[in-house]
């Protein structure tokens, strides 16, 4: 913690270097602030949520080199929100003495999902069947392998569905092509995979090698954004157990440091795929905060920084509940006081200036004495809030 | 909360203004910062702990009447870290229309000690006995209306113990004015109080008027420095309850709006007495941020935007460790692997640069079956922390 504390007769506090300025940005510097760290932050936006909490902004995008060797001068460690930053990037400034993590080898691996199934498949981990879609391939190639209908899916950059497309008979072929971009973009295909629920498990894994499990939770998503998490989910010990044991072993394939989300597929027969792996801090794992003794943010910044990892240890069944854009609005909310009445939920806004469809502007997560009570109690307040207030133009 | 969010067509966070950079703006930010709004800090130190934290940092000094005015500018809401700015200034910008909590009239009634105990007892809130020290009064005049030994005590700006002087004979007035800066810098007398304990409670109050009640805690104090508190106090209901009920008439007293500290003597008979009014969050109210469903820093944002209070009931029995500086050194802690290792403990660390005896450096809080096993925990982790590593000159 204190190599490098003091430099010359100036002392300065160590820095954490986070790529990326949104939310999970934001909850990873409130974390390294907390343990007496410094935060960096590269967004090319001023207005983006972290902005507003850290001292040490650069206004940039990750992607200029000039941009990002600048942000990274000086930071003791640097790591990401999100999984966008090439590797190549990142190995850059590895190439330069940078300790960078998780390491631009295990972002190789994540951020391209047609390698990530491979890299899971390599190590028995079970995923949804999946095949590498050419440039001359077909509807009937690919459905000769994983029946029909399957999932059209972009390797790299797709994010909440925003990647993917159900191809359902040779028909759907060009409006699959136009909405992914074509093959240019990188495609592969998996198998239509009818599952029951989604769970996920937030595994923190240490540059030094220990790891932390946090519980199985339930995610359930609505035109495939998340809209809320029960921890824990309802399933026998038996599925939780496995889950968490394929958790850990996906992120050791990928010999992952850091926090990251692994999100799972269960089947009606209790079967249980990865269906994939976010190699940052994840939507899935905010209710941490409040219901384990060490949030999937703490622990993030213990792992990179190679310090003990904290307990994950639920302190009593919980809920979070996404705060979602419906419409084109200000970032301005509605209904805070009453949302605020209702007791026992903890009220978490991002700071967005603008709402759009979809766009996570904020949380709520409770705990309860059951997980439904504690959804109740997060919906409940998370009903009042409305993100409606028009554009003035 | 929407008011003033949209200005113009550029939208913008509200913005709450906090006087002073310590360690307490820090926190307030952050809570801040989470319900959504737009933390601004003025201080005059850079390297202050609430800097790296808040992208809005005026660099200056707020008893300059420019650098507050142009702090004070935009803010949607004025509050403060400290009780050392003079009530006038807040009153000036009180006249130009700034909302600022609390009020330039309850920071006059706290500010002057004097003044504050005048109120308390006016409010039939019981105080030590104590005496104004005219200009030209002796230890005779003083010890005859209140005994031998008596402390003097400065009206203004006194802390931890800094403006404070215990005379037990006549032949100490010379050093007691030495230390105290002589009776032109404002000095009031007590009576000689042997307490028990020392209790404290935090209040919040409303804009609105609704308040809110933490526990009664126990401050143990060495040097009168606060080395830890334990949350509850183990103290009867009845004093628990009458420690409240004070707690509260005396933030009414003073018509006060935000959370304040107060805190209190217990005596062996097991009289309370209300030693003094901290008008702002204070160190006694730490333990609330893993202790209680709102901390006293949320509960004060909430408080000055006039939102309803949070719950403030305890989750379990909590212990909170001051992290003091013992000597001159930098501010790089040792030992930080360690104390994570002990789990269970929370670790605030406030980024300072430099540490010095008794300056508070952070703070450690955990929960626990019982107070003494919190404590444990806390005291296990904090054991393991050291500031001592020399500056480089």
């Amino acid at each position: 913690m204190n190599r490098v504390f003091v430099q010359g007769t100036a002392p300065r506090l160590p820095t954490v270097g986070i790529i990326g300025g949104g939310q999970l940005a934001l909850m990873l510097a409130r974390a390294a602030s907390q343990l007496g760290l410094r935060a960096r932050v590269i967004d090319p936006s001023p207005d983006c949520p972290a902005r507003r909490e850290v001292a040490d902004f650069c206004e940039g995008r990750p992607e200029s080199s000039v941009a990002l060797h600048s942000f990274a001068a000086d930071a003791d460690v640097i790591t990401l929100e999100n999984e966008f930053i090439d590797a190549s990037l990142l190995a850059a400034l590895e190439a330069e003495g940078r300790e960078v993590w998780p390491s631009s080898r295990t972002m190789a691996l994540v951020q391209d999902k047609l390698v990530q199934k491979q890299t899971l498949r390599n190590a028995a981990v079970p995923v949804v069947d999946f095949v590498a879609v050419g440039e001359h391939a077909s509807v009937q190639d690919i459905a000769s392998q994983i029946g029909l209908p399957f999932v059209l899916k972009k390797r790299c950059l797709g994010y909440d569905g925003t990647g993917n497309f159900t191809v359902h008979r040779a028909e759907d072929w060009s409006a699959a092509m136009e909405k992914l971009g074509g093959h240019g973009s990188g495609l592969y295909a998996e198998r239509w995979c009818p599952f029951e629920r989604e769970l996920a498990v937030i595994v923190t894994r240490s540059k030094i090698g220990n790891h932390a499990l946090y519980p199985v939770v339930e995610t359930r998503q609505r035109d495939h954004v998340c809209e809320h998490v029960i921890a824990p989910a309802i399933v026998a010990d038996s599925i939780a157990n496995q889950t968490k044991l394929l958790a850990r072993q996906a992120i050791e394939a990928i010999d992952g440091v850091g926090s990251f989300g692994v999100e799972f597929f269960l089947l009606n027969d209790g079967t249980v795929l990865v269906n994939e792996i976010a190699p940052r801090v994840h939507n899935s794992g905010h209710y941490t905060i409040e219901a384990c003794d060490c949030s999937q943010f703490e622990n993030h910044i213990r792992a990179v920084r190679g310090l003990p990892l904290g307990s994950t240890e639920l302190r009593a069944p919980a809920a979070m509940v996404n705060l979602l854009g419906k419409t084109t609005a200000t970032g301005a909310p509605r209904g805070i006081a009453d949302a605020l009445a209702a007791s026992g939920a903890h009220i978490h806004l991002y700071g967005k200036l603008h709402a759009a469809r979809g766009r996570k502007m904020g949380h709520v997560t409770a705990l309860g004495s059951t997980v439904e009570d504690a959804l109740a109690t997060a919906q409940r307040a998370a009903d009042c809030i409305h993100f409606d207030q028009p554009l003035l133009t």
